[in-house]
C-alpha cells in the first residue's frame, strides 16, 4: 500500500489575510503524515509593483511577466511569502523547507513560446525532480513551494501555482497515494458566486461539462478545474477544493472532484 | 582523514557587479569537492529601500533593521539574490539549494538584546543544524545561504553574513576539514587601501594586533578578521581572504590567516 501524501495549494485571499493564513498554517501543521505546500502570490507582488511605479500588464486575467515583474515575483513569492511561511511552520514544529524550482533542481520549466501571445518570463513545467522530493519527504521535511521555477539555463520563470501543485501531484502519484487540495477563501466551487454556502459537493466530468455550458464556472476557476481533472486522469487519488479548514475538518463543506 | 569542505562567503561589490558575480560563480562551479556558499546582500537592499522611500538607518556602520527593512532584506537576500545565484549554479551543473536559516531549521538565531543599542530585527546565531547540512552535503547538494535566519518562534532575523559563514564553518569542523574563504572585490587585506597590490600575504594573531594598533585595518575589516580568528580557534583548518578567482587559482594574491 502506498503512503498517503497531501499536496496543498493555497492562494488568493488566504495569503493576503494574515489571520486566514495563520489559521490555515495552524491546520496544516495539525495534518498528520507527509505533506507538501504550494503557495501563490496574492496581491503583495501587485502592491509592490504599484509602489515602484511598475504597472502590471494583464491579458485574459493573466499577468504578462516583464523582467522587472519577474524580479518582483522572485522577491515577493520566493523571499517574503515563502520564508515567512517557512519560519511560521518551523515555529509550529513542522520541518518546512522553502523552495523554488531552481532549488535542488526541483522543477524545470520551459519559457512559453511568444506565439500567439508573449507572456514574458512565464514557464510551463516540463519536469519534477521526484528523487529530490522523495529524499525530503523521507527525511520528514515539508517542502514549501512558491510559484517560481527555472529553465536549467540560469533563468528563473514565473509559473502558475495551481499547475505546479498538479504537476507535483502527478509526478509523485506513482509512489504515493496523493490527495491534492486546492484551498482558497471560499468553501468550494460555488453554484452562485454570491451565495457563500452554495458549494457544489461533487463535480465529475459530466457535471463539469454541464457547469461549463451553463456558464456557472467563471474564468478564474476554469484553469483550476482543468488542473484538477488532469491530476485525476494521471493517478492522483483524490482532489478537493475547499477553504483553510477543509484540510483537517471532515464535515467542512467542500467540493470533491471525480472523473 | 576528514573530507575537505570549502565554505565560501561572498559580499560587497562581488554581488553588485554582474560580471564579477558571474566570474565568481563560474570559478566556484569549477571548485571540486564539497562546498557551501554564503552570500551577503550588496547594495540592492539599500537601493530598493530608497525606491520605496524607506531611509536606511545606520549606527557605527551597521544597519538598524526595522520591520520594513527586514521585509526588504527577506525579499532581496532570500528572494532575488539567493534564487538567481541558485539558478545560475544549476545552469553550471552544481546542484545548488538556496536557503535561509528557517529552511530545514538550518540556522537558529536569537534577537539581539536592545541594550545598549536596539538593532531591531537582527539575530545572533545560536545553533547550526549539522545533521541537515550533512544530509545535503552527502547528497552532493551545494547549500547556498543568504544572511537571514530565524528564531524558531516564527520570526525571521537579519544576520551578518561573515558571522554566518564562520558559524557554519565552526559547526562543521568536527566532521570536515573546513577551508573558509572570504571573497570580496579586493585581492586580500591591504596594507594601503589605495594600493590594490599591497596585499598582506599572512596575518597571524601577533600581526593582527600590530595592524590593529597601527590602525591599518579599517572598521569594516575588523569584524571580518574577528570571525576569521574565531574560526581558526574553533578547529577550522584554513581561513583565506581574497577575490573572486582566489578560490581556484593557487598563485593568485590573497591573505592567509593563522593563529
Amino acid at each position: 500500500m502506498k503512503t498517503k501524501l497531501h499536496i496543498i495549494k493555497i492562494g488568493g485571499n488566504l495569503i493576503d489575510d494574515a489571520g486566514q493564513l495563520n489559521t490555515f498554517l495552524s491546520n496544516f501543521s495539525n495534518l498528520k503524515g507527509l505533506k507538501i505546500l504550494v503557495h501563490g502570490g496574492g496581491k503583495k507582488a501587485t502592491e509592490l509593483s504599484i509602489k515602484l511605479g511598475i504597472e502590471p500588464v494583464l491579458m485574459d486575467g493573466r499577468r504578462i511577466t516583464s523582467n522587472k515583474d519577474l524580479e518582483i515575483a522572485t522577491m515577493v513569492y520566493a523571499g517574503l511569502i515563502n520564508k515567512n511561511i517557512t519560519a511560521k511552520l518551523q515555529s509550529l514544529n513542522g520541518n518546512a523547507i522553502g523552495l523554488t524550482g531552481a532549488d535542488g533542481n526541483a522543477i524545470v520549466s520551459i519559457k512559453r513560446t511568444s506565439v500567439p501571445i508573449d507572456f514574458g518570463f512565464v514557464g510551463d513545467v516540463v519536469a519534477v525532480n521526484i528523487t529530490f522530493l522523495q529524499m525530503l519527504l523521507t527525511g520528514n521535511f515539508i517542502p514549501v513551494f512558491c510559484a517560481i521555477t527555472h529553465d536549467r539555463n540560469g533563468q528563473l520563470l514565473n509559473t502558475n501555482a495551481d499547475t505546479i501543485a498538479a504537476d507535483i501531484a502527478i509526478a509523485l502519484s506513482n509512489d504515493y497515494e496523493v490527495i491534492l487540495h486546492y484551498c482558497f477563501e471560499k468553501q468550494g466551487v460555488l453554484l452562485d458566486i454570491n451565495q457563500e454556502d452554495s458549494v457544489i459537493p461533487l463535480i465529475n466530468s459530466d457535471k463539469y461539462n454541464e457547469l461549463k455550458t451553463l456558464g456557472v464556472i467563471d474564468k478564474g476557476m476554469l484553469p483550476k478545474l482543468e488542473n484538477c481533472f488532469r491530476a485525476l486522469k494521471n493517478k492522483v487519488s483524490k482532489v478537493i477544493i475547499g477553504n483553510a479548514v477543509s484540510i483537517t475538518t471532515e464535515n467542512q463543506l467542500h467540493t470533491t472532484l471525480e472523473l
